[in-house]
Order: C-alpha cells, then sequence, then structure tokens
C-alpha cells in the first residue's frame, strides 16, 4: 500500500502543554517512516475544511523541537463543533475529499469532550463509506474533565500554576494584613469542575497556609457560610486567602458571574467571580481587599509547567501515532495511573464511543465535609501531577518560542465557505 | 565602644526579592563581628514602636539562607508613615526611647519613596538629639519609582514576570482568535508611573508580538484613540493584546478605574481597569473579549524573578551594612548603570534628604510617538534588568519557603498605643 499521510488538527481551548504533543505526532510519524506528510489542520478543524493545510515537513526540525517549549496552539486551535452527520452532510462530505484529496490515512485530533466526539462522528463515517482512516482523538484540556484518562494534558501545568501562585501571594498578603489587604481573592478557570481550583489546596501544607477557602463549583454558593469562614479566617490569621473557581454557581443553578446587575447606563456589569465575590465580602465584613484574575495567564504558563504534565502530553502525541500505526481507529490514548507507591503512569486507550459527552466533575470525596477545602485523598491525586520543573529556555529574559513557517499547500479543491 | 545592635523593618509593598535584601542585612551584621543582634520589626516601623521585635539570631542560618528564595516580607511589612517631627513627637521620642533601651546604633529601613523619607526624619532627630545612630534606607519598590538609583529592587522581577506573561497570553489569543477572543487585556501594576506596563513590551520582537498597545499613566487616556488602534490591530493580525497600567487617567485627571457608575443596588461598581477597558471596546467595536488582573501574582512571582533583580537586592542589603559600619548616616545606597557595552552595575549612594518625595516618572523619550508603546531607549534600559532566572528550589512540586520562627524579644518597656 502506498504510503499515506496525516492530518493533525488541535481544537477548543489551548494549554501550556498541546504544542508538545503536536511535537511528538510530527516527530513520530517522521521517525516510523510509515507516514507521509503531515498536515496541520490551521486553525483546527476550520483549515480542514478550508484546505487551509500546514505542511509541517517545510518547517526546520529546530523549530519542532521548540514546540514543547511553546505554549498556545502552534497551528491555531477553534471552537467549533460538528453536529450529527444527518445535520451537517455538507461539512462531513467536505471531509472526506480532503482527506481523499490528500492521501490521508491517519487523522489525528487534539482536543477535549467535544473534539473526541468529533473524532467519533468522523470515524463512524469513514467506516460507513469504507474509507480506511485511522480517527485517533488525542486528550487535552485544562479542566481536567476528560473521563476514563487520569488525568489530562494541560491540566497538571494550571494546576502547578495556581498552586505556586496562591502560595507566593498567600506570603505577599500575610505580610501586610496587619494594615493593608486583609482578603485576597484568587479566580481561577474551571467552568462547570472544580479542578482547578481544587490544586490551590496542594500550597497549604500546614493549617495556617493558604488558601484558607476554596469555592467550588461543585458545592451550591452559600453567602452567609462563606461570610462566616472568612470572618474565621481573618480573626484567626489576621487575613482570608480565597480560590474560587470562574463557575461557582447559586442554589439556584446560575453562575455568580451572570450578574443580574446593570450599571447606570444600563449596561450588563462585567467583571469576573472576583470581583463580585469582593464585593460580597467587603460590604458584609469592610475588609479591605484585593483580587488577581489570571485568566489566560494560567493555561498558557509554560514557563511554569508541570515536568510530568509535558512528559504525559508528549507521551499521548506519540501514543496516538503508534495506535494509528497499529491500525486502531475511533481511539484515544489515555493516562492510566499504576498502582504502585511511588506514583507511575502508563498509557492505555479507551474507545471514543465511550468518551464523548462525559465530563468528569471533582469526586464529593475530594472535596472537604465543610465544602471549603480538599480533602488528603484530593491531595494524594494531585500531588504527582505538578512535579517537576521543565523550565524553558530563556532569550533576552523571555522565553524562547517556535516560529513556524507555516506553508499551506496550494489548494487542490474548490473554495469551502463555513 | 561596646558592640551595638542593628534593627532591620521592611515598609510598605512587598517584592518577591525584598526577603534577599533582610538575608543580606543579618548576613553582613553577622560577618562583620562588629554589631550584635540584628532585630527585625514585626510589620515594619509598628513593630519597633510596639517594641514586637523579632529576634533574628534565634533563626536557624539556613533559614535565613531560604529567605532569598521567598517572596513577600517575612517580618512582616506596613503602610505607616511618620509625619514631621512637631506632629508625631510621642512617636519619634518611642523610637528613641527603644533604640536606646535595646542598644541599637544601626537603623536598616528598607521601603519606597515614603520609606527613605520616615528614615531621614529619624536620622534628624538621632542627630539633633546627639543618638550616634546610622540610619541607612535600603531602596525597594516594584514601581521603580526612586529617583537616583538606576533601578530599585523588586521591579526588574516583575519585569520579567509581566514580559513573560504578555509573551504567554498573547500566543494563547493569537491561536484562538479567528473563532473566540480577539482582544486581551492585562492589567498590571503602577498607580502613578507605567514602568511596569512598559515592561511588557519587550515581549514584542517583531512588529506582529504583542503586545499591541500599552496604557500608560504618563498618557491622558483618550477612548477614541485607542478604539481605532484596537480596530486596526484586529484588522491587521487578528486580534489585539493590551497592556493596561492600573493608574491610567483622563484628560481631567480623573483615574479610568475610580468609576462614577453604581450598580442598580446603589453600591459602587468595582472592578479594576482591565474590566472597564474590555467594556469600552466591547460596546463600541463588538469583540470578544478576556482580561486579566495579576494583582499581587505579579510582585510576589519568585518563582520568575530575575537573577539580576535579585542579585542586587541582596547587594543592597549588603551595602546598608557597610555603609553603616563605615560610619555613614541618613544615605541609601544605589545602583549606578556603568557606562560600559555590556551591561554592568555598581553600588553607589545618595543623601536621603535628596530622595524623600520624589517619583521618578517614565521619560517622555521611552514612550512612543502615539503613546501606545515603548521605544528603542527604554527597551536598551529596561532588557538588562530581567535577565537572567533564578528559580528557588521546589518541594512536592512548589516552591520551598522560609519558615522563620519570629521569636519576640521579651518586653522591657511599657505598652505603646498606635
Amino acid at each position: 500500500m502506498k504510503t499515506r499521510n496525516a492530518i493533525y488538527a488541535q481544537s477548543g481551548g489551548v494549554t501550556s502543554v498541546i504544542n508538545s504533543t503536536a511535537a511528538a505526532v510530527i516527530e513520530t510519524c517522521a521517525k516510523s517512516k510509515k507516514i507521509g506528510k503531515v498536515y496541520a489542520g490551521k486553525n483546527g478543524i476550520l483549515g480542514v475544511l478550508r484546505e487551509d493545510l500546514i505542511d509541517t515537513s517545510k518547517e526546520a526540525k529546530s523549530e519542532i523541537k521548540k514546540l514543547i517549549y511553546t505554549p498556545g496552539g502552534a497551528f491555531g486551535s477553534c471552537r467549533y463543533r460538528l453536529k450529527d452527520f444527518k445535520d451537517q452532510k455538507r461539512e462531513y462530505k467536505r471531509l472526506m475529499e480532503v482527506f481523499k484529496k490528500y492521501n490521508i490515512g491517519y487523522f489525528f485530533y487534539n482536543g477535549g469532550g467535544d473534539s473526541q466526539d468529533t473524532t467519533n462522528k468522523i470515524s463512524e463515517i469513514t467506516s460507513k463509506l469504507n474509507i480506511p482512516i485511522s480517527c485517533i482523538g488525542i486528550p487535552k484540556t485544562v479542566d481536567n474533565d476528560l473521563p476514563y484518562t487520569d488525568n489530562s494534558p494541560g491540566f497538571g501545568s494550571v494546576a502547578k500554576y495556581i498552586a505556586v501562585s496562591t502560595r507566593e501571594a498567600g506570603l505577599d498578603v500575610a505580610s501586610m494584613c496587619e494594615t493593608s489587604t486583609k482578603v485576597f481573592i484568587l479566580e481561577v478557570m474551571g467552568r462547570h469542575s472544580g479542578w482547578i481550583a481544587a490544586a490551590s489546596g496542594l500550597s497549604k501544607e500546614r493549617a495556617d497556609d493558604p488558601p484558607h477557602l476554596i469555592l467550588f463549583p461543585e458545592i451550591p454558593f452559600s453567602e452567609k457560610d462563606m461570610l462566616i469562614k472568612v470572618k474565621q479566617s481573618v480573626k484567626k490569621f489576621g487575613y482570608c486567602v480565597l480560590v474560587v473557581s470562574e463557575g461557582i454557581r447559586k442554589k439556584n443553578g446560575n453562575f455568580i458571574s451572570d450578574s443580574d446587575r446593570k450599571d447606570a447606563f444600563g449596561h450588563q456589569q462585567l467583571g469576573g467571580v472576583a470581583p463580585r465575590i469582593a464585593s460580597i465580602i467587603n460590604n458584609s465584613l469592610g475588609f479591605k481587599y484585593h483580587w488577581a484574575v489570571s485568566d489566560y495567564l494560567q493555561r498558557s504558563a509554560r514557563h511554569i509547567a508541570s515536568k510530568t504534565d509535558l512528559k504525559q502530553a508528549y507521551a499521548l502525541g506519540k501514543a496516538a501515532v503508534d495506535l494509528a500505526l497499529s491500525g486502531e481507529n475511533a481511539v484515544m490514548p489515555i493516562i492510566i495511573r499504576k498502582k504502585t507507591k511511588k506514583y507511575d503512569w502508563d498509557i492505555g486507550k479507551i474507545a471514543l464511543s465511550k468518551v464523548a459527552n462525559i465530563e468528569k466533575q471533582l469526586p464529593k470525596r475530594f472535596i472537604s465535609k465543610d465544602g471549603f477545602s480538599i480533602t488528603s485523598s484530593c491531595k494524594k491525586y494531585l500531588l504527582p501531577l505538578i512535579q517537576g520543573e521543565a523550565y524553558p529556555p530563556y532569550k533576552n529574559g523571555i522565553p524562547d518560542i517556535a516560529r513556524l513557517k507555516k506553508t499551506l499547500v496550494r489548494k487542490k479543491l474548490k473554495k469551502f465557505n463555513i
């Protein structure tokens, strides 16, 4: 059989280590000598649909290596979900057209739950049409909400960033609290699950260490309970550090940040959860406060990426290619935590049909009874994921990054409007 | 003459390297063998007034060494300004009483402009009263607004953090901008001067690199000009990264963040500059946006401290003790940039009377003509300050920190109420 080519595409919110997975796919394909070109979709699946295909063989090998140090999505990512075949026939047909034209035998899609769903749908159709393509999903999400895999690449690094930042900012607040800020609020990502917020708990080694309160999306927000805890913490320690997930909700299910308040000009009041919580605390208890919203800084913080996370991101990219070459289809490589005393992990696989549309929540046993901190079993789970520092090289005082040429192939097909 | 003791105190907003200065003072005093005990004021000058004195000789030497890796103010800091002698006689008398009781020959005060003013006032009074005490100010401020010194310890590390974060978050936004966020706003510290905002410009190596706009407090904020630039940037690059100083003001001198808006319940609308700017852009141009406020995370980010900054923080602490031992009084050691081609620096000194109450603004020649970026001479000034990474040791995935005992001396004086 003629050597066939591969398409790799990044999907959904990017991470600080997704490019490490990209490097692994490209490098493993090249090493195998069984796969021809690796095309990368420009801005994810959109690039595949539009025939905006980046020929990765035009990049210097040294730049591909640098991807390991480069956060963001080097080939571009997108938020674009393919619906069912019956609703979006035109898109699926176009994909098949592109696959055929470019002699694609391997499709690697690097994303979260939605993207695994898309990969699964594509594989169903290629199977139905007897098009022999290995469709392999590769996990990626800072939210850590993919099922079956012990954890998802991208999460360990955000977890490390948040744990480090909580420790550092906590020391700052502790030293100033007598005459200045008494309450500090750090808002972290996590629209539906509290994995990232939980990671802040790793900075607490002693009873008086921050964070003093974590607000999880899994626990309905109670203003009263929070205020009691904040007051206690300020009384006991002189200050209070709260880590707040952006996704916390009231008992009625509304997000705290979905404000029903409007300003004097009738505009929706903008702003995250942190300023809202600050306002509640200030209005009730009068404490001087500061708040931080690290937003994209947390998920792009390659400078403090977890070495474990980085290794796993690479290993999963490599495993995806190995699975494809061994004839697998419609699967996703996963991380399996070994039952050893010292943390160790292995690569397994799961059928994409099982992964699609399940969100892994923070288990109840990971949250303390009062709902404001993490348990020791949660710590035990999280701790290995933030181990090791994988510093990037620096140039002129800032991290050196890959600068890809992103040479697009000359188009052979008709224009496709999305 | 009998060996005399020293008092060291931290003042004002803390930094990621102020404890390195503390370690230098304590270690240099010990090495000199000419100074007895080093007492540290608990929570700065308040501790001196209250006789809350930490006996640093009770700390293990290894913990003092760890201060070099520990952000925040290890002995506590405060925002408390001593007024003129005629207005605050009681406080000054108390200080003299404490100095006398503890046989203090050396007073080291580690802070910004206000603290240097305080140190100067104390030295004037000790001189007037013929109390032989060396009063030495030691510079520290993330704002970099102290005059005479080429730069201030703490600033280089924040500058590095902001430059690194701008690069990283910029890559994130670039990869998602087609279908997601088009405008990203990072709010940084700097109430009166744009030094920190300027540092973000170090991440721009190519014309299309972020940041695409910097908003400085030195340039009156023009909504119209900003919107034109944002629109241009999104058109040209597909996205726009803005770095915004918290201190930007309208032409009438009002801070942007001093909102005159109130929410529907009559509460002052809370929130920083970033959400306000986001709101202005969204209302006029409709772009999807994200914003981040790094707040204390930036000034406590010891994990990505500048090696140059850390070295200078230590060197200034050591120099302070050396100056005191050589009989100097009412001076502050400063950083002098040598006129060499390759960046090099030396330690000098300046009279405290000259330092007090001057704020060093970002010079006009450091800001581009259009007011939205930095010039090459600004880059030339800033670049050496962020060079080198001074990584702390890690334990369990997060930075290891000093855990001081902070043993207070047994009080000998009457209680003093502040």
